[in-house]
């Protein structure tokens, strides 16, 4: 098999995708390729429209068909919170939960100087023009809880403090339905810390 | 984000490829939505070119893109013996072994009375035609240990017995690194019938 450049090619594009392997991207490409034509011809074409069509939104850089999206369109929404995410997907996560209902902001991103990645590859500029023309009364801080995240997190707070802006960031803690046995000292430590009044 | 179309298509595409479910189909969708337009292109293409490209080998069965597959036209290659497996993966996982030189024919599929599957639907004529046609000294089952596996190679056998070919299937027994006390008992039972000479 390992003689059909064509194939060799479908897996290596398959590979390309996140969390895939080799043996994953093969199973992939033989299944491509033993179905229909057309569903093949459908899955490039989808693939094509999608890109084509979808872009990021002018205002909260999350993903939409239209100029500015729906979440930044909705008139019913709280338009003095923003909260500050990493990729358009954790928009996704937040929205899930249903009990937030202001603006959101993506960075495309974290800051990591190792990967080269500074502020100016972020979509840093844009909150800081939003919070300048804008009413914004608080911006929650919401990129995962890694080194790259807390680091970008506290970056941005310093920039927001001559708007006097409130900036916060999201609790660190145990999970619900998590077990004290198996949380690591960091996440416990944080959680003591943080400790409420019952 | 729900309301985005295309972005549900193409998720939806993702979802279909075997072992991704809507997690990782979404995660695949962002991460073709934030690349480059060139590099989706690039899949696009591929996957039409593979499709439009790679067949069945008329031979055997398995893939390639000429008429004969590089296994069937090598020569060097053992005519009289043929491996008889399910997909055309399955030729890969032979191949690597790198100890059998015979011929391959695939069966693309394996008998399922529940799901519908005869044994008009996979390559079995085309495999019995072989048989009659060319001088086959022997057929090695290497279909899956499964139910449908061993039905179809037991099926297949008993097809073959007029030819007077020799018909074998592989040993069952524990995987080589594997302990006994994770094996199951169908395994552990097959090894014991099986015991070889010291």
């Amino acid at each position: 098999m390992k003689n059909i450049p064509l194939l060799n090619q479908l897996i290596a594009q398959f590979e390309r995708l996140p969390g895939i392997g080799a043996k994953s991207a093969q199973k992939m490409a033989y299944f491509v390729l033993s179905g229909d034509k057309s569903r093949c011809e459908e899955f490039a074409k989808v693939l094509l429209a999608a890109k084509e069509g979808i872009h990021y939104c002018e205002k909260c850089h999350g993903l939409t068909d239209r100029e500015v999206c729906d979440i930044c369109a909705d008139k019913t929404r709280d338009a003095a919170t923003i909260c500050v995410v990493e990729q358009p997907g954790d928009i996704e996560a937040v929205e899930k939960m249903k009990e937030y209902h202001g603006q959101y902001h993506v960075l495309h991103g974290l800051i990591s100087p190792l990967s080269g990645v500074g502020p100016d590859e972020l979509t840093v500029r844009s909150l800081l023009e939003r919070v300048a023309n804008e009413d914004i009364k608080e911006i929650i801080m919401a990129t995962n809880p890694s080194v790259e995240g807390q680091t970008t997190a506290l970056y941005i707070a310093k920039l927001l403090k001559p708007f006097g802006v409130r900036v916060t960031a999201l609790a660190l803690g145990i999970p619900v339905g998590g077990s004290l046995e198996y949380t690591d000292a960091a996440t416990l430590s944080s959680s003591i810390e943080n400790r409420k009044e019952l």
